[in-house]
């Protein structure tokens, strides 16, 4: 078939293989996850999930690789409280969907116990917490928040309670829940907590 | 022995078993905890552990209810930062203790899995920010945080951040972070973030 690029059934096999992995993840938990069953779930040859990912923890990785590439780029309101906001909401967004929420649950839970699952994680939230520091850098040199303010923590407190609600509270953080955990980092910010 | 009070047995026995499950908890997480190796660990019959405890999810709930009324009680300095401090710090020296980490993320982990865990750790958190509560009920008859502020938000915004270095970067809550977390929950109570 013509319109086929080259690549694009190496395309095809990885997206239905992470489409795959997080479908199992979200069902079933890390523990449970196994590569003949990606396959099958996938719809592709064993061989090629064992050739190309190899382990579950590959796949894991690959598969927060792929959200954190394909996941909303911040926004610049030209307001640190406005972005802090769309953060919030973006984040509250996806721990309350059944689907993400389940599979975030699930790799937190293996990362606990489990180094390359930890590390995966770590690179996720790293990709994701550089993409907003960007607002926190230009509320510095609006003057909105005070010199020295380190990016990344502010943005890991806007994360911190809407976390704690899906982890510890077993609650599902609502829109509410996200305008206060923006509101609560832009005040401390502001304060110079972050300095 | 006339030291012995009746009942004497029975608490040592109870403190054995919670010791044991603790460690093993500790040690392998929740998926591997087994009544039989309790038993083993603690010394005590296989029979009693099974009898007077009988699942696994019945050793964490009854662990997490002996941790709950173990733990230190609140602070009344008179200021409401310097008791959420004291909060902090006391959330902050058990997720940095490498025993007691271990062991909160090996419960966290399960309840993300066992509706029964949930509910076990929800329990423990209750009795938890119950007893600090009325740091932020005081603060507000002395007129510090606006009247109608949730003292439970408050307390849980606390450990938020703690719990989130914990289970999501990898680090070692220190202890200032603690006092971050806690100045950062005093600011947004007194703004009226809780309301």
């Amino acid at each position: 078939m013509a319109e086929v690029r080259p690549g694009g059934r190496t395309a095809r096999v990885r997206a239905s293989v992470l489409q795959a992995t997080g479908d199992l993840l979200a069902e079933h938990g890390f523990a449970h996850l196994d590569l003949a069953e990606v396959a099958r779930r996938a719809d592709v040859g064993r061989t090629t999930v064992y050739r190309r990912w190899g382990t579950t923890t590959a796949l894991v990785t690959d598969l927060l690789l792929d959200m954190a590439e394909q996941s909303l780029p911040r926004t610049d309101t030209g307001s640190l409280l406005d972005d802090l906001r769309a953060n919030a909401r973006l984040v509250q967004r996806t721990l309350s969907d059944a689907r993400q929420s389940a599979l975030f649950k699930a790799i937190i839970a293996a990362a606990t116990c489990d180094e390359h699952a930890a590390d995966a994680l770590r690179g996720f939230y790293r990709t994701r917490v550089a993409e907003w520091a960007p607002c926190v850098e230009l509320a510095v040199e609006r003057g909105e928040v005070p010199a020295g303010t380190d990016p990344y923590e502010v943005i890991r407190a806007v994360s911190a309670p809407l976390y704690y609600q899906l982890l510890i509270t077993g609650e599902v953080p609502d829109k509410a829940a996200a305008d206060r955990a923006a509101r609560t980092a832009h005040l401390a910010a502001r304060a110079g907590a972050f300095v």
